[in-house]
């Protein structure tokens, strides 16, 4: 039942993203050929799968043309990847696999691939097939979760300038739910938008969304530490090599696990709020958490 | 009375940045210190006056919040500055007379500082004192324009691997109007559509940002070629030093001049179709091809 949300989810933002994105072919080339890249490059499009389920539950069935809001978070999701692989941040040449934007196409096309899927996306979310005034706060959303104050690019930020300080807990918590939670929880909460949901269910999806994204990175950190890069498709081990800010590093393995599985608790009770339908989102939760790489 | 708009516009353009922007001491301070240094260079704000213009032209008043939405195409220019300066591209140590961004705060923090103006201008959209209906449509002629097929950052990327080797006008052509007029004709017809424009005056400020913004990179080159790095604020002569393509290498300076005179008559024909208001915008784009600087 999980594996065939998880499949047919998949399936549904690889279609809309095929749709969405200019054409290989297009001119001019090179940028098109590397926005593709890294979008095709095997991601599991957990943040389409978390919006399309969000607004399922809310509205009893999948909203039509909601795979577009989950194709346009996946752009974003790739854009951020891309800078962050770049050689002036975590300088990674290995990615979901795969050699990284910047190893094949050059910097220069890789900071623009970036650039033009974070512009793709908004284009993308302007023209949903939604109401403009649900499209207007979808875009506000997903715009404040990818920000500098308590969004992905702030995570990112203070994440940088944590490498060789050794952060406090507060700290790491607020890179955490920065740079990975804030998104996430965008997703959820735009997808619960997009499908008509109530105030309520609203701040159930983003109560839900805070809890596991902060735990989905928990979880992170342990398999970048207990994982190989062939179970990754990425350099494993990093982390400690850079000496990068840590929930294991700071806590241990085992407190680690133990403050992911108390998240996963806390985002359950959550979904209280949205009804009874929200047996797949748990699924997607406890998966997210219980996952090997 | 031009210089005053000017000035004017400027201000209200520098009050709506300052109040838009997250404080400089605001948490995580480098990428909001950065975001203001380039932001806060001294630009002219030639995009937000264009907009502000276009939507007095319109309506036949400035309309209430407008300078919100030039303050957002000035983060999205200032955005492309800060990554078209960064060393895999261009390289450029001066901006505005000012040390560029990542020789002020490193390469990380200014791809981060370009990547967070341009989700800043998303949320800026999204919150503006107009219907959904019409933000919804700018930000869709925004991201087209700042976007890879006629937009901006296609035109940078032919820009870039038109280097070491001679393109020819067809291939110009297209840099320039999408490097530069699409941001300036997206910024024309936004503020249109944000003063209720009609359908005909949106079509006459479309065709005028096209011919003025071609003009205005035209005159950018000769400039590059005529001025020094004092009278320009950023290094000059760049263009010969990197063999870019541009049109007095093209053309020659006096073939080049007589281009932007006779696009300039044509941007001022355009404008018959937004009505006899439209002087303020006809002065600006002599001022536009006039310029020293």
């Amino acid at each position: 039942m999980l594996k065939q949300t998880l499949e047919e989810g998949r399936k549904l933002a690889d279609a809309a993203l095929e749709r969405l994105l200019p054409p290989a072919e297009q001119r001019p080339t090179s940028i098109h050929a590397a926005m593709r890249h890294s979008v095709f490059a095997g991601g599991k499009r957990i943040r389409p799968i978390l919006c399309m389920e969000a607004g399922r539950d809310v509205s009893g069935n999948l909203p039509a043309g909601i795979e577009e809001l989950g194709a346009g978070l996946e752009m974003l999701h790739t854009y951020s990847l891309i800078h962050d692989d770049l050689p002036a941040l975590d300088n990674d040449d290995l990615r979901r696999g795969r050699p990284t934007c910047h190893k094949v196409f050059g910097e220069a096309i890789a900071i623009l691939a970036g650039d033009a899927l974070q512009t793709q996306a908004y284009e993308v979310f302007a023209g949903l097939r939604c109401p403009a005034e649900a499209r207007v706060k979808i875009i506000e959303e997903i715009a404040k979760g990818t920000g500098t104050v308590n969004g992905m690019i702030g995570g990112q930020v203070v994440d940088l300038e944590a490498e060789r300080i050794k952060p406090d807990a507060g700290t790491l918590e607020y890179i955490h739910r920065s740079k990975t939670a804030a998104l996430i929880t965008a997703s959820l909460v735009s997808g619960g938008i997009y499908g008509g949901g109530s105030p309520e269910q609203i701040r159930s999806l983003r109560d839900f969304g805070q809890a596991i994204g902060l735990a989905f990175q928990i979880v992170d950190d342990i398999l970048d530490l207990t994982q190989s890069s062939e179970q990754l498709g990425k350099t494993a081990g990093k982390d400690v090599a850079s000496e990068k800010a840590t929930y294991p590093a700071l806590f241990g393995l085992d407190e680690s696990r133990r403050k992911a599985a108390i998240l996963l608790d806390s985002a359950n009770r959550a979904l209280d709020g949205v009804g009874a339908s929200a047996n797949v989102l748990k699924g997607l939760g406890r998966f997210l958490i219980e996952r090997q790489n």
